[in-house]
Formats: C-alpha cells, sequence, structure tokens
C-alpha cells in the first residue's frame, strides 16, 4: 500500500486551516496513487498550544472527525491523524489533563477509512515529559489496529515507539505496518534516525513515522520524517521542512523478510518475566 | 573504564593459537590502560569448527580458564572470552549439543578478573539457526552479571542482543556495561551498525559488541565491532580486519544520560503482558 507521509506543522492553533493543508495533502496523496495518509502528533490543532489543547479537544466522532472523513471520502484515500481527544462520557476521576468541565483529554490518532468509516482510534499510552503529562491523561489500551487494504495497521504515538516492548506487543498482535504521528524534538533526531528503522527490523513490520517541522513554542522539531522497512532500510526519508513523501508497504517483501527473520518464532518469553 | 575489543577469529580449531593471540592482545590493551579485553563468541576454539565444538569444550573451570586467568593475572587486566562450555554434571535428558558421552555443550562467555578470579559465566540464550542448534544447547539464565571496577557488567552473545526483551532485562537489573561477544556475519550487518548503539541508548548502558572477521567455513564474518555509549554514539568502530580497538565506559556521562534519558522510569509495565 502506498503511503504518504504528510511532514507539516500546519498552523497551530488552527482547525480550520490545518483541515485545509490536510485537504491539499489528500489531493496530492491519491494523485500519487496513496491509499493512506498519515499526519503528525496533534496535527489537527498544533502541539505547543498551552491551554488550546484542552479548548479545542473533541470527541474521536466530534465535527473535526467528520471534516476528515469527507476529506478522506472526496479524494478515495484512508487518513491517520492526529488530535486531542475529549472523552465524552467520564469514566473515573481521571488523571492529567482535563477540560474546563473535567473532561478528561487524551493524545489520540484516528484513522478514517477511504469510505469516511471511522475504523481505529489510539489515545498514547507513553506520555513525554511535564509538557504532555499536564496536558493529557495516557491512554490504557496498548495495541489498536484496524485492516485496511490487506495489511493489518497499528497506531502508536511519538514517545511510545521508543519503548521496545511496546513496538514488540504489535508485533506479537500482528501488525504489518505501524503508523507513528510524532512531534520529534531537537536534540532526539537519534530516533528518527536509528531507533524507528531499527523497530521495523527487530519486529518485521513497516513503521510510517511523521513528524512536525520547524519551532513552535518551546521546541524544535526536527523532521526527518519516514517509512522504514522489515529490512531495516527507511524507504523515503523527508528532510527538515514542509514536506509529502510517498513510498510503499510490500506485503510481498514483509512475508519474504519475515521468513529469513524469524525474531518472533525465536523469542523466549520464558526469559522476559521482568518485562512486565 | 578502558575496555579493549579484540576483534579476531584467531586460529579455528587451535586453542593454544587462540590463547596465544589473547595473550598478546591483553598485553597491548593493559599497555593501553584498559581494565577489560573482550574476546568474539567461540574465541577460544573457533566458530564453525564442526564436531571440534564438542571435543575442544571445556568446563567453566577448566584447563582453558585456568590458562586465561595466568594470561589476565599476568597483564592485569580483565578478560571476557567466548568458548564451548561442557557442562561438568548432567543434570536433565538435555537437547541440542552433546559431547560423545553424553555431556551438554553450551555457547558461553566467562568473565575472569585482573586477579584471576572467575567472576561470572553465562550460557547463550537465544540460539541462531541451524548450525548452533545442531552444536549447542541453550542456556536457561538470561541476565548474569559481575561488578568490575565500578560498573555493573552484564554477559551476551551475538543473537541475543536482537532480541530487544533481552537487552531490557539487563538494563532493569541495573548492567552499566553490557558485553557482547558475537559471530556476526555477513548479511546482518545492520546489527552491529544500527542495532547495538540503538540498544545502548534505550536502555541507557554501554553496549560493547565484539566480532569475528572474515571467511570461516560457510560464513563471511563483519568485523565492525563497536562500544556504543547511552547516546547511541559509537565510541570506537572497528573495520572488516583483524583489530584491538579501545574505549572508554564512563560512568559519570551514563549517569548524566539516564537523567536526561528516563527509558526505565517511563516504562508501562502493565501493558506489556502479551511479551511473556
Amino acid at each position: 500500500m502506498r503511503t504518504a507521509l504528510l511532514q507539516s506543522s500546519g498552523r497551530p492553533g488552527s482547525v480550520a486551516e490545518n483541515l485545509k493543508v490536510l485537504d491539499a495533502a489528500a489531493g496530492r496523496a491519491a494523485a500519487a496513487g496513496a491509499g493512506l495518509v498519515v499526519t503528525p502528533e496533534m496535527f489537527l490543532t498544533g502541539y505547543a498550544i498551552g491551554d488550546g489543547i484542552a479548548r479545542l479537544a473533541e470527541p474521536a466522532d466530534g465535527e473535526s472527525a467528520d471534516a476528515v472523513a469527507e476529506i478522506a471520502t472526496r479524494h478515495g484515500v484512508a487518513v491517520a491523524y492526529g488530535y486531542p481527544e475529549r472523552e465524552t462520557a467520564r469514566s473515573d476521576g481521571g488523571s492529567g489533563g482535563e477540560t474546563d468541565d473535567g473532561a478528561r483529554v487524551f493524545n489520540s490518532v484516528q484513522l478514517i477509512s477511504a469510505d469516511g468509516t471511522r475504523l481505529a482510534n489510539y489515545r498514547k499510552t507513553h506520555l513525554f515529559g511535564c509538557f504532555e503529562r499536564d496536558h493529557f491523561t495516557p491512554g490504557e489500551r496498548s495495541v489498536v489496529q484496524a485492516e485496511l487494504n490487506g495489511l493489518r495497521v497499528g497506531l502508536m504515538i511519538c514517545y511510545d515507539v521508543e519503548f521496545p516492548e511496546n513496538v514488540r506487543a504489535h508485533a506479537l498482535a500482528g501488525t504489518d505496518l505501524l503508523l507513528v504521528p510524532t512531534a520529534q524534538m531537537h536534540p532526539f533526531q537519534f530516533v528518527a534516525e536509528s531507533v524507528v528503522p531499527v523497530r521495523a527490523f527487530e519486529n518485521q513490520m513497516y513503521v510510517a513515522y511523521v513528524n512536525r517541522t520547524g519551532p513552535e513554542g518551546e521546541f524544535e522539531f526536527v523532521g526527518l520524517s519516514t517509512l522504514a522497512g522489515p529490512d531495516g532500510i527507511a524507504r523515503v526519508r523527508a528532510g527538515r521542512g514542509e514536506e509529502l513523501v510517498v513510498a510503499d508497504a510490500d506485503p510481498v517483501l514483509l512475508a519474504a523478510s519475515r521468513e529469513t527473520n524469524p525474531y518472533l518464532k525465536d523469542r523466549r518469553p520464558g526469559l522476559y518475566g521482568s518485562l512486565v
């Protein structure tokens, strides 16, 4: 499946402008033959927008989800987009970020199919640093997947992918293509350059890592978005600026690579007890 | 602690010749200020020596262990060396490689201190491919450590390090410097080049990966031995040929790096249940 990575910070604070950027990118992605376009973390609203996070947070089936579904349908391309998710029904005492009326806010990514169906929604489980802990509640479900164009697609966000246990859980659940919207900042570019390809190799999957760019608030995002294959080779690598890049996740190559690299078969789970 | 990596295939099949190579290397390592010299996997005997493995296998406290202890003492440098270990007391039915009299054979690494004390012995838990499964019994203890010159040193062998769970278990047990004798062959140099530095980074430890070189039996070893730091940066990187390289594992830098990269603190073990 051809996959388009939208490396862009859009316009932080303006959902309307970001939907326009997504609309244009979806059109270009579809024209390039892509079946899926993936945005960075918190693309819908911007990342370093402080209290704007709680103010702009929406339910997974909110107004912006409808707008994204309309974009996906019109261009005939699935969309995975990052956004702040406002919980609809409050289930417990909560922790971390909340709106003024006490609803919890998650750092989420949602996958919407080319026919406008909401296929999967994932809430970031590993929050990074004080900024995220102040603004978000961590998710409690580590593996969220959906079938898309013959591939099992998994969802994860930024810091999540730096934990090998987390990606391994996806591999064990059969993820073929892991989508990782991110907001990866200086000086952590080692993650984009090295950790992501190693995750793809050690778990025998494709990993699409899609980053923001340039300065935003106190952060400097580093771009370098990539689609890494199960051989650890980047199929495409963006630079530091705004860019739409496209590469293929090939199920035939994936199956052959898994035969050659039997990591999942050679694991010894009985020895890993200290990890849990 | 200054650590010397002996990238050499010695002379496969000749323990006496390999002890001479180790002796010379230990002298050079000590002269360079090293507190430890590390050999590749199966350095004592050679790797692709077929039935020679069972024939040359020795107990952990055998004649060659005494010879290595003598070398370590004479040069005042600790030695970690790979060798085929013959079990002294047969404990159960066994599986995999055995000697003619039915003793099990492990693919092991032993750490001997600069005063000749046998500090730790590790038996490879993750055997690679048919060759190793034919000749060795897998070990059953994943984390083996010893204190050396103020660092907690861990032992692992080759394929073991490609499993992120395995290295994570060492991190959780406090390993500062992970020694990984290896016999890493074409076309898997991605492991030396990328996986090893990522392991060091994601676990916030030093990893010394020490390889064989050149052709041996059906294999072509790729060299590229490295000592990678907790920042994912290789402190030294050998080429493809025989070489002794030296680099430092710095506990002060390690402590500072762990403060900046709180991966162990930010783990969510409750989400990793599927791994075990």
